[in-house]
Parts: structure tokens; sequence; C-alpha cells
């Protein structure tokens, strides 16, 4: 926790104090190990970034006054198109992807997504939230991402995807392609990236058919929280 | 595993097969669910890659026919120089590295590595080893990383250092940097990662003052596990 995260039900005066308990509360006494008049890194949930400076601290309840003067890191402007990741890997890569600073990202059904995943706990609203606030704590950001789930992968890309990619670069991360990823593309830029085992060939034709290029990072075959932060580190 | 890696031990004729029992078999079993005559790919550990032929299978014994033609992918010409992070991300973060296809690692202390953290299980020889070899599994690759492990900042830093950075690109990440990571940089490159909090002023003024360039993503802190893969992406 890098930042502690406030919403606007933390304040207990208009905009300058905030009391906390519970998960926020403890992180600050095991891990800042704080103590009254210490400076800690906030930030209001999808709004600015600033200094908190602790006021009262005991057992029950954390106060601080808080200065919020300073915009979150800028996001990259990309749109992450992303193969369901099974259930075990969902969690680091809601996370991973958070860290890395994207704030659009589709969940979609693809022929390697196995339809069990489908029905996981962790795609819950609640705990997609979760995730996400633990990638904005880690981040130092406060813009919590938007997650859509799309069930259907053929319906998707012909009716939604044209849309998306109207202006932007689309780019399909896979392995086996002869094209490098490229480096520091300007503007926007909508990246497709597939399940464990790739994107079957009749869905790697229809992204090329819309315009998607597939792209590589080399012969290695990266697990999905590797795979987002290498792309998204080199693509921006 | 999306490759299953071999070693000498396996070889029952003289490098056309092998024999497996234990968590590979049981992997080939549940993961793969392979049958006779199946093609899987394998690799010898520190040699080339190929493909195995399944000859028989039964509960106790994989047996493949083995036809190694292919070099491993070419790994990035990096030495990557890390804060040894705490245990919990100790392993994930070997085996992120292993995916991204760094060979020389250095773990190294520094002022916010706790001394606690050299205690660790997860240092032992052995288990080391064993988050190298599933990262060559998920990576498709079979050249084991060499880890070694350096207590002592200072006369790691102005005894071995100097003689590792010549002729190289030595870059800092730093998350404070003004100056942005580059990308796709020629030749080789070691690059220091500190732990969480960053390296101290100390630190970067002693680096800084051997060549190395301090360097940010951005304004984002990432985990160790999100900073690797964005890193070497960018750069190689």
């Amino acid at each position: 926790m890098n930042l502690i995260l406030l919403t606007n039900d933390d304040n207990i005066a208009e905009g300058t104090r905030v009391r906390l308990a519970g998960r926020r509360l403890r992180h600050v006494r095991e891990v800042h190990r704080a103590s009254l008049g210490d400076e800690l890194a906030v930030g209001l949930l999808n709004g600015k970034i600033g200094t908190g400076r602790v006021m009262r601290f005991d057992e029950q309840t954390l106060e601080m006054d808080i200065r919020l003067d300073r915009e979150p890191p800028a996001p990259p402007p990309l749109t992450l198109v992303l193969a369901l990741p099974r259930p075990k890997v969902m969690r680091r890569a809601l996370f991973s992807l958070t860290v890395m600073g994207v704030k659009h990202v589709i969940l979609l059904n693809t022929a390697r997504v196995e339809k069990s995943y489908w029905q996981t706990p962790f795609l819950e609203g609640a705990a997609i939230r979760r995730q996400l606030l633990l990638g904005l704590e880690q981040a130092k950001d406060t813009v919590l991402p938007e997650v859509v789930l799309r069930k259907r992968f053929k319906p998707f890309v012909e009716d939604e995807l044209p849309g998306l990619i109207q202006g932007a670069t689309p780019l399909l991360a896979h392995p086996g392609a002869g094209v490098s990823c490229p480096f520091g593309v300007q503007g926007r830029v909508v990246l497709a990236v597939g399940p464990e085992g790739g994107f079957v060939p009749y869905e790697v034709e229809k992204l090329s058919s819309l315009g998607f290029t597939p792209v590589s990072l080399g012969g290695r075959i990266m697990n999905v929280e590797s795979a987002l932060p290498a792309l998204i580190g080199r693509i921006f």
C-alpha cells in the first residue's frame, strides 16, 4: 500500500479530515508503523492525490488531515481486450493491469477459455473491485479501471470492436507472430491478449481482418501477469 | 508447463528416448491429457528444444521418443542487479525474470532490504532452482539463469560492478527519475532494480557515479513482478 485510497465515506470534515478503520488502519499500524504527525501518501478514489497527516491514532481509529493537490499519473491511451484468464491467474492479472495504469478492460470469451472460468466468484463485481483497489494502492493511482465482461467472441468482435479501434492502433499479442511488437506507439492502442494456448486461427483471422496486427515479444511464452507489463511497458 | 524440461538423467536410450515420473508425468496426464502417439514440446536443460512423441504411458511412467532440433530462444543481453525481494515476492520475481529470458542475475543487499530476508529458505539453491525451472517450462526455454547473491552493497558496487558495466549501458530503474526508460536499447545492458521503497539517495549517487542513468516508467510504483517484465519488454 504505497498510497492510502480514500472515498467520500471516509470524510468527517468536508474534504479536510478523514477517519479510517479496518484494513487501512491495520496497514498503517503494522506496515507503515506511523506515529502522530507523520505524513502518508493518500488519494481520493477517482480523484486527486496528496498527503495525509496523522492527527489521531489508536486501536480503533486513524484520523488524518488531508491535502489533495496533485493529479494521479496519466493513464496510457489503451483499451485492453483480454481473454478471460483462469481463476487462479485472474486476480493477479487484474492487479497487474491496474499497476500498469490500464483503465479500459474487456474480459472476453475465446475458444481456449474454459466455460467454467465464467463461474468463478473472482468475477463478481466486489471481487474484481478488490483487486483493482489493491493495484491502485500499489501504483499510487486513484482512477479505478473499468472492467466489462463479454461472453461471446463473435458478436463482440463484429459489433463492438470496429467502433473501439477507430482512430487507434489495433495490436494482437500473438507469440507466433513474425512481427516484433512496436516500441513507443503514439496515440491510442487497442491491444488484444489471448488466453493460455493463444487465440485459435479463426480468432486470429477474424481480428486480422478488422485490422489487428499480430505482434510478438520473441520466442518465449509468457504468463499473462508477465505479458501484460511487458507489452504495456514496450508500447507506451 | 509449455515445455517439458528434460535432463540427461531422464535418458534411457542415448539422446533418443526418455522416461519420466513424478511431477512431469502427473502434469502430462492431468493438464496435457496426452495419449499414446501425441507429440509434446520438450527441451534439454541448457540444451536444444524439440518434440517428444509419447510411446508408453501408464500410472508410473511416461516414455517419449525425442527429437531435439532447435536452439532455445536467444536471451536478451542483460545483467540484472536486483535488490533482494522479500520472501513472499522472491519466488514470483524469480519466475518472472526467467520468463523474460534473463540469464544473469545478482541478488543484492541494499539499505531497504530487511536483514531477515536473507534468512528465507526460498534462497536455498534448490528453492531458487525450482522457480527457475518453472519459469523455463512456462517460457519454452532451456537455459537456466545464473543467480548469485551479494550480501554487501558497497564491495559489490566498488569491486565487481565496474567490470560488469564495461561496454554495457548501465540503467537504474528509479520511479522518481526524470528520464524515461529508453526503448529498444542496442547492445548489452546492466539494469539495477531497487527494493520496495527504492534505492536510498546514497545508493543512487553511488550507482550514478559509476555511470548508471536513473530512468523511470512514469509516475506509478510497480511491484517487482510487474516492473521486471515492463522494463525488459521495453529495453529489448
